[in-house]
This record gives structure tokens, sequence and C-alpha cells, in this order.
């Protein structure tokens, strides 16, 4: 239901307080205050770029350690491996589930369509809480670390969402973590600039990926953009790679146990294939429509399966909540660990002693080539390589090259179809939970498999499997969350391989319109299905023969008059729910003329503080704007993460009621107003380009005071 | 004078004549529509593609070609090689400043300002030509085959939005190259969509980086972006890298002559310097610095000799500015054959066999350690590398790796100063000249000087001076160009290196807010300088103080009535030079109502056909709408590059003047309205971020007849 939600207001709202603050403030202070907003750019950046490295080294300690322990008790005994192995993971995932259902229930599921609804204008109560921002960080580091089928990429932009809204608020006001001094950003306009930020710096510490953090932000909210925003993102985004970099410099000299020293690039291939020929296009297009079409599907499932959950399920309370993630964890464990045992070894490669890579692998090391089950030495277990492994570990070796012939067209297919399932039935459990690295593990079996024939077929040419992987996991991406640049440019950036972007491109564009075809985005559609009401950013098409008043069909207005008693306001306040009311002042002559806009929660502190009731009802000074102002401007600030007053919070006794209030310094004087014959289309652009909440439809105005230009807007300073 | 130039009205005119003609377009339409745009913009990426191409080409031909000779006559007499080096570089010179000044002079300069005037809103005349556009393509061949200290790269991104913007329109109207069918972008707000995508795809080719170029076409239009918009735009950069791409696998065969066989990145140091210390962040700060004081210097600079040139020098005709142009090229021709002369040679160090870098090069190669002027044969001259070369060539020696020691301080010193005095007087002669490639020069000299401290300073570290000449070039463009996130990314996409991307940010963020103390960029310093109105992302800040009223001032509006006599009509359109107008009804009872906007553009239409002129003052059907309309929607179509119709050539009969026209059917009846007492800064966004050109102030509406929230525009397809 789409009325539980609130919008945000990105407006400014001119009235006398502001007008008053605003006029106290020099150069100086304008100058201050952008000082304070590349601070905290700067401060994110650092926040988010810790909260990654801290996620990255428990994951990978847990998991490192979780393996290795397994690996050695699978030396004596496989069954006693077995029971370790789903052991930890039970208990990783349940003190994940446990902490998500019990403390911070907004931090399930990735977060994004959360944050996407966030920066759309959609203001989604409790996913920017500092119990959020912990919850997102434990839990996922215990689904995660518990090998479920997801990741920890879109947990890790809400996070860095997270800390920038709280530290936009100067800390957290419930746990009473918060200082005074920051509090600069008040108005939710600043509050989504340092958001934006938070959002570039969390796919920039998610994928190493400064740039697509850039470019995720850009294609999310691309409406109310502004080049200094893009500089400030781009800084953030900046000191998030300084900082991870530093980490993993400091991981280097081996203190990071599990960790190991893993470079800057996640999956660094910049050394795979160099050229491509014209006759790759082909098998390249399949690819591109193959990942459409599983994309696609994959929205279709989840949707269902979410509907299902959120209706059913869930609505059961949060014991089978927690029952339902540990019996997938149980089952997860089970496959990826029982299906590698049922396949036989194959035969290590000859030694080919330039690529560097031993078969079997080493034990206690990462890589290729996975000795599991096997019993002689020279022999590997092709599914356990990706199967029984980290998804960083197993996507490596998907990608990697010059291992040709290491999978089975049999093993690829068999995990393609059961990551498959596991991730869609993952997928709204109760957990932390992102869907790019599974993606990328699905979209990269399927690629490979690919590969595969491409090189019997073309046997002549040079041509690497671990491409073709990579291209999978491309259009997979594609396919379900159709996103496009800055898709491509992460892929990139977590490749390193600049010379496949043409390539990346090309299949993107394929399996983006293939799933076009089919049904909405991953985010679109898990956005729909919780009731946040995205506005896209193009208008419908029938909105062209629609006009501004019809689209408000025959609704009655209600507005309040100029000073208006105290009584009346409150019994409209109760009588509905909106959140801005115009207001018409009447002169003596029978003429009205409307004022401006009041918001609701301005209306609120008005009763709330009782200063501004007066007995009469003459307005305080006719000619407006020098009456004293009883308030200060930070009264009026919207809290974040909290409710706010509600009109039943407000107890005012029967004196009160029969008093009145001035509206005029209070509202907003100038909201933006349409014309009520203009077409819907032009009123939707406004609308959205610039970010608005309320706006008025009026009648045709009666005379033109003045035509602006160009030229009148070129003021110099 | 800023009343020279129109603005672009991005606005889409909801006239009867419009409305029919979307009447008739079902989906299938739309449909189509999409198809044609995407097939538009895949002609813009090779066209784009194949015009860099070929520029490429005969550049690196034409200097190859000269350089090879030179250095074959030198070997016998070096005064002969040296008035044949002056007399080739004199004729290419000359016949590019030829072609300019006699054919396209709006192809002198740039470019980049014109462009960006034009996506920002303001229509410059010719700068879209046919003939601009080979002017561009011939003169930056001649002028950068003539060895002038100016880039291509600049008149590139000119040439890709010409080839947008006459493929939009079908080809060239004056050489009757134009087809019917392609027509269908007919308004600006389609072609700038065109020309978008033709700027990204110039950019892209010129430094083959498909995403800087997206990122520099966002930079400069950020203001009407869309998510649709930026899809097309890197599709079409990509196609450009294919084509582009395609082009040096060809050359690879060896059949592009001096050509070479270029690698698909221009400068490639993915092989440099892997990691670096904190302690070097202190230089590289220095550097930032320089590049934004030599950058801010380099702006004023060129300002005044802009300044000089155009208001002195050039109003003398042409014949001063094809002598100009031949003169700085025998001065250029001088200076870079004399000063190498002069440099005593150095010692080649002791062959490294890793590096694979000979000395002295052989002859008729390009690479490090020309010999020049040296006697014996283990010596080089350092200054005949940097200077006596192809700019590509400098550069690449500039910023290459395992080469330490090669230069001097006193030749890059010496270097510094004469190309930097060059390219301050080159810029702003009649020929086409980028700023890129000058800058890269000037900036990766004093960089791989501050490289040579840093290697004597911290010696024990593992530094090459190729990575500070990197940084020294970032650091002069952001000094200079003040672009940030493009700039970036495009010289990362130029090096290939990634690793080194949080560094460039560093210089980058130092060397703008150092230049930005002291003037604006050069493209907005140039644009001012040529009178394009640009409207800044930022409004200004006295704009929160005053209203839309204000800002006005107290101008007399002109307006039409709803049925207006032609011979009003003709005398209103003479006595002023306004665009728009408002029409305003008076209905019986004395009340007065507006009805929208008529384009002066549109005017001139009806009076030229005559076909609607009536003989009765009375509306033609009161009721509005049914009336058939006896226009085309084409006819209203407004021309590109040309001037469109005046109210001078249109000839009226004495019984012409004394009929009347109903203006109903061909205003806009809704444009966009403020109400007087908006703050200007509102005004501002409201006006800059959807694009407009007439924005009427209104008294303040007297009833709100409906309230528009987002609940009402979520409407289901
Ligand atoms: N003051 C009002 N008088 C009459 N109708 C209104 C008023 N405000 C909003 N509406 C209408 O009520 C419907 C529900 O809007 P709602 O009351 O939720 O708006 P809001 O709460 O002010 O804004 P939002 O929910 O976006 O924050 C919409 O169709 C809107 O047009
Ligand atoms: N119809 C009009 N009546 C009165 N003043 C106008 C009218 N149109 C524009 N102006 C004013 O005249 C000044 C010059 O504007 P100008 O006439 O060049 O606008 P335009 O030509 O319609 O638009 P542009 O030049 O941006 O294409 C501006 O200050 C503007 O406010
Ligand atoms: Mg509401
Ligand atoms: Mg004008």
């Amino acid at each position: 239901n789409g009325n539980a939600v609130d919008s945000l207001d990105y407006e400014v709202i001119e009235n006398h307080a502001y007008r008053e603050e605003q006029a106290q403030r020099g150069k100086l202070y304008v100058g201050y205050y952008v000082a304070v907003k590349w601070f905290f750019a700067l401060l994110i950046g650092i926040g988010t770029g810790l909260a990654a490295v801290f996620i990255n080294l428990s994951v990978e300690n847990f998991a490192g350690w979780k393996f290795e322990l397994t690996f050695k008790i699978i030396q004596k005994s496989y069954f006693a491996g077995f029971i370790l192995y789903v052991l930890i993971n039970f208990v990783l995932v349940f003190s994940s589930v446990y902490i998500i259902t019990q403390f911070a229930p907004a931090a399930a599921g990735s977060g994004i369509p959360e944050i996407k609804g966030y920066l759309n204008g959609v203001d989604i109560h409790g996913i920017l809480l500092f119990r959020t921002l912990i919850g997102k960080i434990l839990g996922s580091i215990g689904s995660v670390g518990g090998g479920l089928a997801l990741g920890k990429e879109g947990p890790l932009v809400h996070t860095g969402a997270c800390i920038a809204s709280l530290l936009g608020q100067g800390g957290s006001t419930k746990y009473h973590l918060n200082s005074r001094w920051p509090q600069l950003f008040k108005s939710d306009r600043d509050r989504r600039d340092l958001v934006t930020c938070g959002c570039a710096a969390g796919v920039a510490a998610a994928f190493r990926a400064p740039v697509g953090g850039v470019l995720f932000a850009l294609e999310e909210v691309t409406s109310w953009w502004r080049s200094q925003l893009m500089w400030r993102v781009f800084f953030t985004s900046a000191i998030v790679a300084v900082v991870v970099r530093t980490a993993m410099g400091w991981c280097d000299s081996g203190s990071c146990g599990h960790f190991g020293s893993g470079g800057f690039i996640i999956w660094d291939i910049s050394g795979a294939q160099e050229d491509y020929s014209f006759r790759e296009l082909l098998p390249m297009a399949v690819i591109g429509v193959i990942g459409g079409l599983l994309g696609a599907l994959f929205n279709q499932l989840t949707l269902y399966i979410t509907y299902w959950r959120r209706n059913y399920l869930h609505k059961k309370g949060n014991r089978v909540k927690i029952i339902e993630a540990c019996l997938i964890s149980v089952i997860t464990s089970l496959i990826s660990f029982g299906l590698p045992l049922l396949r036989t070894c194959s035969q290590c490669p000859e030694a080919d002693p330039n690529a560097g890579i031993e078969c079997p692998r080493p034990p206690g090391m990462y890589g290729n080539y996975v000795n599991f089950y096997c019993g002689k030495d020279k022999e590997y277990n092709d599914l356990a390589t990706i199967f029984f492994n980290t998804q960083d570990d197993a996507i490596r070796n998907l990608f990697s090259a010059k291992t040709i012939h290491e999978y089975s067209a049999q093993s690829l297919l068999t995990f393609l179809v059961m990551f498959y399932a596991l991730a869609v039935i993952t997928f709204g459990t109760a957990v932390p939970a992102g869907q790019f690295v599974p993606g990328i593990m699905i979209g990269s079996t399927y690629g490979r498999l690919v590969g595969m024939f491409v090189v019997n077929f073309y046997s002549k040419l040079n041509i690497e499997e671990g491409t073709y992987a990579l291209l999978g996991a491309a259009s997979f991406l594609g396919g379900s969350m159709r996103m496009t640049v800055s898709l491509c440019v992460i892929m990139v950036e977590i490749t390193n391989n600049l010379k496949l972007l043409p390539l990346i491109m090309l299949v993107l564009l394929i399996s983006k319109a293939v799933g076009d075809a089919f049904n909405e985005g991953l985010y679109e559609e898990q956005a729909r299905l919780r009731g946040i009401p995205l506005l896209e950013s193009r208008p419908k098409y029938q909105m062209r023969k629609m006009t501004a008043k019809e689209s408000c069909g025959n609704q009655k207005v209600v507005s309040f008059p100029r000073v208006a008693k105290v009584a009346d306001v409150v019994s409209i306040l109760r009588s509905n729910e909106h959140n801005g009311f115009p207001v018409i002042d009447h002169s003596r002559n029978g003429e009205t003329i409307v004022m401006g806009l009041v918001l609701r929660s301005h209306l609120l502190v008005l009763l709330q503080s009782k200063v501004d009731f007066q007995h009469s009802p003459i307005p305080n000074d006719p000619r407006g704007g020098s009456a004293p102002i009883r308030h200060n401007f930070s009264e009026f600030v919207k809290p974040v993460s909290t409710k706010g007053i509600s009109i039943k919070d407000i107890h005012l006794t029967s004196d009160d009621l029969e008093m009145y209030i001035d509206l005029a310094p209070f509202l907003n004087p100038s909201p933006y107003v349409v014309p009520e014959d203009m077409s819907l289309t032009k009123v939707y652009n406004l609308f959205r380009q610039l970010g608005l909440r309320h706006l008025f439809v009026v009648p045709r105005p009666s005379r033109v005071i003045g035509l602006i230009t160009r030229k009148d807007l070129l003021i110099e300073e």
C-alpha cells in the first residue's frame, strides 16, 4: 500500500524562519558550509572503506578457517569433515539471522531497492538507522561466511548509505551517540547528497571500483544530478580506494590471516585473451541472449518467492524466519559438500611451467584444481573447484585463463542448475543478501560452458574460456539488474581489462534488451513489491493525452485560511493524512489569493510549542514579514529516522483550541505551480527533475508580469 | 554582445498541429522512433570513428614522412634539412589556414566552447554546418601535421558533433546532399540528444576512451541528462571503440604507412611504477599546485591574447590571419629545429637488455634517445627527443618508464618555457586547434622535472619518472580546463593504468582548487569572450535575495491578442527582437486570460504562408480545438544551421495587412510559469534543469484546483 510511505521534500522551504537564517549568513558561512561538505565526503569515504575492509577480512577469515579445518579433518574422515562443515555454516547463518530478526529487521535483503527508493524521493522508515548499519555489517559477515548463495556487495552499498546518513545527523539519536556540531545538514536535500556519496562509496568499496561507484550512483539518481555533486562523489570513491588499498598493503605483510594479500583488483584477468575475431561475435551474442533469458527468469522466480514469503511465511513471526534461514543453510552445505563427492575425479593436465598453476593445488592454498575425494596424486575434482570453495575463489577459478579444459561440461551444468536454484530460494530470507556475486557465479558458469564449445569449434583461434566466463557474468547481471553503464564499468574495474570493454558492452546491450522484453529489473520489481513508489525517468505514454487537472480527478483540496482557528487546524489534521496544504487568504472584497503551502510537520511543531497562538483572528502584520519570529529554523527540521510527532501526540486545552494562529510566517510562499491544462508529460518532467513533493494545479493566469529568458538569469557575481 | 545569439528551445510546443500529429501516432510509431534513434547512434559512432581514423592516419603519415625526409637529408647537410623542414611545415599550415579562412571560418579553434554552449542551450550560427565539418577535418590535418603547438582532440569533438547534427537533419541542405527519410529529429530537443552522442563519440575517438567520452558529455550537459540517453551515448562510444580498433587491426598488417601499428591505448604505461609510498604524496601535491598555477596562467594569457586578436588583429581581414598563422609556423619550426642543435649531446646509458630500448634509436624508427647533431655513435640529444618529434611520440617518450636520467633538467626546462610560449601564441590563430595534447606536453615536462628531483631525493624507492610525467599532465589539464571526473577517466584510459587512479584524483583535486582561486576554466573563459552566455549549474549567491519579478525589472511585456491584425503583428515583430510573446485573450466582461506563448518563428511561417488569414476579427471557433488545421507540423520545424526567415523577407500587400489571424491553434498553450515572488534561485533551477527558453512571471494564483503528489503520477501503463 503506497499510502504508508511518505515522500522526501527536496524543495527549499523559503519561509520567514529560513530567510532570516539565510540573511544572517554571509559568504564566509557559505565557504564554511562547502568545507564541511567536503570533510563529510572524506569521512564517508574513510568509514565505508573501513567497513568494507572489516567485512572482507572477517568473511575471508571465517571462510578460510572453515575450509582449512574441514580439509584437515577430511584427511581422516569425510563424514566428520562433513558434520563440521555443516555445523560451522549453521552457526554462522544462525547468528546472522538472529541478529537481523531480533535487532535490525530493516537490514534484511540487499537494501539496494530501498536506497534506490530513498534517492528517488521516497522516505522509508528505518533503513538508515544505526542498528540497521550494525545489523547489516554483522549479518552479512555471518551469511556470506556461512556459505549461502548470496554476496556482500549489495549490503555494502546499504552500509555506505547508512554511514553517510548517520554522519549527516551527527550520530545516532537513539543511542545518544550524537554530537551537535555537524548538524548542518538539515534538509532532505542535503541528506540526499550525503546518501548519494555513501551509495557510491559502497559500490566503490564492494568492487574496489571507484569510477563504477560514481556511475552507479549517477544511474540511480540522474534526475537531480549536479556537477558539483559529481566531483564530491568521485572524491569519496577515491578515498575509499585509497583506504582499501592501504589496508591491502598492510595485509601484504601477512597480518590478515586467511585473507592473504589479495590485490586491489578482485579478479584480475588482465593477462587474458588479447584479441578476438569477428567469428566470435556470434557465440558472444548467444551468451547475451542466455543472460537475458536466465536473468528475466531469475527476476520472475524471486518475485514469486518473495511475494509468497512476505504474505504467508514471514507473517508467522521471527521464529519461522530463523528456521527457514537455518534450513537453507543446511541444504546449501549438503549440496556443496555432497555433490562434489559424487563426481569422479579428473586427470591433471600436463604441467605447463609458464602458467605457474599447480595441479592439484597444494593443501591449504587457494587456487584451481582442488583435490577433493580424489585418490591419486595427479587428480583433481572439478566440481569441488567451484562448489567447495569461497565464492571469490570460485569466480577467480572460473575467470582464470590458461586453464582450458579444466572443467567438464557436466560439472558446469550441474553447478549451474544447483546454484541457480539455491540463489533463488536464498533470495528473500531474513539475512543481508547481495545478488551481485551469485549473479557472477551463475553467469560465468554458462559463459564458460559456451566458451568450451567455442574452443572446440574455432580450435585454431586463441580463445580463453575465462573471457567467456566474464562475458557470461556481465550478461547475467545485465539480464537481471538491467543496469548499463555502471555495470559495464564495474565489470572492467573488477577484472582490470579495458580491452574487453566493447565486448562487455555488446553482451550487456543484448541481455538487457532481451530481459526488458519480459519484465522489469530486479530492483524495480522488488521495490514495487515492497510498496516503494519509484518514479521512472521516462513519463508514461498515455500521459501525453492527460492534463494536470485530470490527474487530480475531482479531489476536494483541503486548505487553510491565513489565520486559522486552532480547533480547525486540529480537526483538519485529524481528518486526513495529507502532508501539504495550500493556505488561502481572503481579502475584504471577497477575492482570494493563494499564499503558499504549509506542511503538516510544521503545523505540528506550531501546535506543540503553542508560542504562536494569538487571541484575535486578525493577521499579525497585514503587510507581512516584519513580525518577529519566535522560532528557530532548526525547530522545523525534520528528524531523520524517526517518524516525527503525530497529531495524536499533541494535547491541547480547550482554551488553546479557541485561539488562532497566523500561518503566514511559516508557509512556503512560492511552491511550484502548473496551469490546469498543462499536459501530464510536462508536469511529470517538472516534478521529477526538480524532486518535488507537492505541486499546485492552478487556473490559467490572468496576465503576464514579465518574461524571463536566459539573459535575465545571467547575473554577474 | 549577448543579443546576437539565440537560445535553443528544449520545450515541446504542444500546439494543435503537434497534438494532431501525436494523435496519429500509435505505439508502433514510438517503437520505430526509438529504433531510428539507436540506428543513428550507430551511424554517429561509425562516422566519428572513421573520421578519427582518417585524421590520425593523415597526420601521422604527413608528419612521419616529414621527419623521415628531414632525417635523411641532415645526414648530408643540416642546413638543407632545416630548409626542407620549415618548408613542409609552412605548406601544411598554410593549406590549413587557407581552408579555414576561405571556406569554413567557424572551424577555427577547438570548437569545444561552442559545443558546450550548444549543449547548454545557446544556438551559435554556423558551428554545425557541413563546411565546418570538412574544414575541421582537413584543417586539423594541416595544422597538426605542420607541427604547431596544438592538438587534434578538441577538433575531433567538434567533428563528432557536426557529424551527429548533419545526420540528424539528413545531410547538408545547402549542398543538396540531404535525403528526406531520416528527418524525424525535428525539435531542438532531439538534435541536442544527437549532438550529445556526437560529442561523446568525438572524445571516445580522440582518446580511444569510451567511458571518458560518456563522462565528458555528461559533465558538460548534466542539467537534462536522462538514463536512456546515457545508455545510447555509451553505445555510440563503444561503436567508436570498435571502429577504431578494427582500423588499427588493419594497420597491424603494415598497410598504414608511417602510422605504424599503434595500439588501442595511446600512451600505454601499464607496466610502470607498481606502488607508491606515502612520502611521495608531498611531491605529487607540489605537482598539483604547479599545475593549478600554470593552468590558470595559461587561461589568463590566452584570454588576453584572444581578446587582442578578436578586437584588433583579426578585424583586419583574412590576409592577416593567414600571415599570422604562417609566421607562427616558421617560428615553431625554427625553435624546434634550432634549439636541439644548440644542445650538446649526452652519453647513452648502459644498455639494459631487459628494457628493450635501444640507444640511440635506429634511424627511421620512433622511440627514445634520438640521435640529432651528435657525432659519436653512443650519443643522443635529449632535447631533440622531445622537441624534434611528433607530439604523440614526444609524450610517449616523456611518459616512458625504465628511462630514468634520460633527460637533463636543463633540457626539460628549456622545452617547458619554449613550448608554453608557443602554445600561448598559437592559441587563437585561425586553424583548428585542440589544447589537450599541448597541455599534456607541458604538464608532463614539469611532472618529469619533479620526478627527477624525487628520484634523487628518495633514491631508495622504486620510482619512475614517467609516472610523475603522467601526474603532471593531469595536473596541467586540471588546472586549465577544470574538468574533473571525465578528465580523470580519460587519463586512465589513455594510459591503461587503473592503479594510478587515486593519485590522478588527488592531483586533479589540488590543481582544480588552485586554479579556481584565480579564474574560470579555459572553455568557460573562451565562451564568455565569444559572447556565449552559458548558464552555470549553480545559481549565483545573490539570487537568493531576488525574486522573479525583480529579475524582469520593469520591462513592458510585448504580447498579442488572440486574434491579431496582420498589420499589428508585422509592426510588433519589426519593433523588437524578442522571440517569444504571450498571447492574451480578452473576454467580453473585460477579464483577461493568458492563452499561451507564441514564437516569432511560428508567426513568421504564418505570415509567409498567408493561408490562415481571415477577414473577421472574431475567433475561428470560440470553444477552441476543432477547427481544421491547414498546416503540417513540419512547416513549423526550425531549420538547423540557417538563420531562418526574418521579418524583412516577408512581403505583404496592403490587403493582407488588413486581415486578421487567430493565433489560438499555433501557440504553446502551457508554458511553464512562476509566481512573481518566487526566489530567483528556484527560478534558476527550474529554468536550467528543464532547459527552458521562456518563462512567464505571473501573479499569485487565486485558487488551487488540485494538488499533485507522487501518488498522482504513478499511473500504470
Ligand atoms: N491538501 C490536499 N487536499 C486535497 N488532496 C490532497 C491534498 N494533499 C494531497 N492530496 C491528494 O491526496 C492523495 C494522496 O496524497 P498524500 O496525502 O499521501 O500526499 P502527501 O502525504 O502530502 O505526500 P506524500 O505521501 O508524497 O509524502 C493524492 O492524490 C493527492 O493529490
Ligand atoms: N515578449 C517580451 N516582452 C517583453 N520583454 C521581453 C519579451 N521577450 C523577452 N523579453 C525580455 O527581453 C530581454 C532580451 O530577451 P530576448 O528578446 O533576446 O529573448 P528571446 O530572443 O526571446 O530569447 P533568446 O534570446 O534567449 O533566444 C530579456 O530581458 C527578456 O526578459
Ligand atoms: Mg502521504
Ligand atoms: Mg534574443
